[in-house]
C-alpha cells in the first residue's frame, strides 16, 4: 500500500513529464500552462488510491489518473470563459492570457486527450471504465449548466442545489474512485459502493466549501472570505437563509441581495449576522455530516481488510476537517 | 448492398428519432436544434457505405454513424462561436439563438454524446474504432486552430494549406470510412486503404469547394459566389495567386486585399480576372485531380469484388463533379 504522499508525488511527476502535442502551439501551449498551475490533484489521487486499495498496480493507473486531471482542467478552462474569470490559481486564465477562441479549442482537444489517456487500461475493463468516464462527463456538463441557470433564477430549492453540486462536483469524485477500483481489479458492485462513497463525500466536501467561504479562517482559506456573499452566489447557506428568513430579517437579506453599490465588508458582516441569527451554519454542518455519514456507510460495506482501507479513509477524513 | 438513397434515409430517420438528454433544457435543446438543421449527412453515409461494402450489418452501424454526425456538428457549433458566424444553413447559429456559453457547453456535451455513440460497436473492435475516432478528433481541432492562425498571417504556403484542409476536413472523411470498414469486418490494412482514400478524397473535395466559391454556378452554389474573395480567405486560389503574381498584377491583388471600403461585386470581378490571367483555376483543378487520382489508387488496392465497391465509388465520383 502506498501512502497519500507517495501517490501525490507519482502523479505530480507524471504530470510534469507528460507532453501533449507540439503544433500548432496555440492549441497545445495552453494545456501545458493550465496543467502546470498546480492544484491538489485530489481526483487523480483518489483514482490511484482506489486502484491501490484493491491491490492494483498504481504505475499502470497513472495514465487514467492523468485523464481525470486533464478532463477536470478542460472543464475549468471552459468554465472560466463562461464565468469570465480573470484568474485561476492566481494566474491569468487561458482566455485572458490567449483569447476565448484558444480556450474553447484547447479545451476541446484536452477532452480528446483525456479520452485517449483513459483508454490506457486493459481490454477487459475498457468498456466499463469508459462508461463511467462518459457518464461522469455528461454529469459535469449538466451540473455546470444548472449552476449557470441558478444565477438568473430568484428561487432555488435545497434539493435542486444538492443535485447541482452532485453533478458539478461529486460525480467526478465518485467516477474517479470507481474507475480506480475497476483498474485495481474490483467487481462492478464494489466499484459502485466506492462510487456512492465518492459522490456523497463530494457533496459533503462542497457543502463544507460553502461553509468555509463564510466561516473559514482568513489566514488559511485560499480565496477571499465572504466572496460568495459579495457575489450573491446561491450556496446552501443563502438558499437556506432565504427559506427560513421572515419579516424584517427577510427584508434585510433581500435588500443586501438587491444592493448595487455597497461596502463589501459591511455586506459580508450583515449577511453573516443574518446567517448567525437563523442558525444557518449549524444546519449546513448537519447536512454536511449527513452526507459524510452516508459516504462512510457505503465505504464500510466494501469487503476488504481494514488495513487496505486505511489510506483512503484517512484521506476522506482529512478532506472534511480542513479549515481552508 | 444498399444504395446511397437507402442509407441516407436510414441515417436521416435515425437522427430524427434520436433523443439526447432532457434536462437542463439549455444543454440539450441546442443539440436537437443543430442536428435538425439538416445537411447532406455525408460523413455518416460514408461510414455506412464502408460498413456495407465489407458486408457488415448497416443497422448495427447506425449509432456509430450518428456519432460522426454529432461530432461534426459539435465542431460546427464551436467553430461558429469562434468565427462569430450569425447563420448556419440559413438559420441562427446556437450562440446567436441562445448565447456563447450555451454553445460552448452544449458542444462539450455533444462531444461526450458522440463518444457514447461511437462505443456502440462489438468489444473486439472497440479499441481500434476509438483510436481512429480520437485521432480524427485531434486532427480536426488542430486543423481549426491552424485555419484561425492563417487569418493573421501574411504568407501561407500551399503545403501548409493542404495540411490544414487535410486536418480540418479530410481526416474526418477518412476516419468515418475507416471506422465503417472496421465495423463491417475489414482488416486494419483494408481500413487504412479506405482511410487514405477518404483523406485524399476529402482534400480534393475541399479544393473543389475553393474553386466553386469563385467559379461555381450562382444558381446552384448554396453560398454567395465570391464569398472567399470578399473576405480575403486564404484558399488554394488566393495562396497560389500570391505565389505567382508579379509586378503590376501583384500590386493590384495586394491593393484589393488591403482595401477596406469596396464594392463587393467589383472586388470579386477584379480578383477573378487576376486569377484568370494567372491560370489559377486550371492549377487548382490539376491539384484537385491529383488528389482524386491518389484517392482512387488506394481504393483500387482494396481487394473486394467490383460490385461491392460500386456504391462508394459512384458516391465519390459524384462528390467531385458537383457544380454546387
Amino acid at each position: 500500500m502506498q501512502q497519500i504522499q507517495q501517490l501525490q508525488n507519482s502523479i505530480n511527476q507524471y504530470i510534469a513529464n507528460k507532453r501533449y502535442g507540439a503544433s500548432p502551439a496555440e492549441l497545445y501551449d495552453p494545456i501545458g500552462y493550465i496543467m502546470s498551475l498546480g492544484g491538489k490533484r485530489l481526483r487523480p489521487c483518489l483514482l490511484l488510491m482506489a486502484c491501490d486499495m484493491f491491490g492494483g498496480d498504481v504505475e499502470q493507473a497513472l495514465a487514467p489518473a492523468l485523464a481525470i486531471e486533464v478532463f477536470h482542467n478542460f472543464t475549468l478552462m471552459h468554465d472560466d470563459i463562461m464565468d469570465k474569470a480573470p484568474l485561476r490559481r492566481g494566474k491569468p486564465t487561458v482566455h485572458e492570457k490567449w483569447n476565448a477562441n484558444v480556450a474553447i479549442l484547447s479545451g476541446d482537444v484536452m477532452m480528446v486527450e483525456s479520452n485517449k489517456l483513459i483508454m490506457q487500461v486493459n481490454d477487459s475493463i475498457l468498456r466499463p471504465v469508459l462508461d463511467v468516464f462518459n457518464n461522469t462527463a455528461v454529469g459535469v456538463c449538466e451540473g455546470q449548466q444548472i449552476d449557470m441557470n441558478f444565477e438568473t433564477r430568484a428561487i432555488v430549492g435545497i434539493d435542486e442545489y444538492i443535485n447541482m453540486i452532485r453533478l458539478k462536483t461529486a460525480v467526478l469524485v465518485g467516477g474517479a474512485l470507481k474507475m480506480g477500483a475497476l483498474i485495481g481489479g474490483a467487481t462492478d458492485s464494489e466499484g459502485t459502493l466506492l462510487y456512492n462513497f465518492g459522490e456523497q463525500l463530494g457533496i459533503a466536501f462542497q457543502l463544507q466549501d460553502d461553509i468555509l467561504d463564510v466561516y473559514g479562517d482568513p489566514e488559511k482559506f485560499g480565496k477571499q472570505v465572504g466572496g460568495d456573499i459579495i457575489s450573491n452566489k446561491k450556496t446552501y447557506l443563502l438558499i437556506k437563509a432565504l427559506e427560513l428568513a421572515q419579516g424584517e430579517t427577510l427584508t434585510q437579506l433581500n435588500q443586501w441581495l438587491a444592493a448595487d453599490d455597497f461596502d463589501p465588508a459591511k455586506k459580508v458582516e450583515a449577511v453573516k449576522s443574518i446567517y448567525n441569527q437563523l442558525g444557518i451554519r449549524e444546519r449546513a454542518e448537519a447536512e454536511m455530516s449527513q452526507y459524510a455519514e452516508k459516504a462512510l456507510q457505503n465505504f464500510e460495506k466494501i469487503n476488504l481488510p481494514d488495513n487496505r482501507k486505511t489510506v483512503l479513509k484517512e484521506f476522506a477524513d482529512a478532506l472534511l476537517v480542513r479549515e481552508y
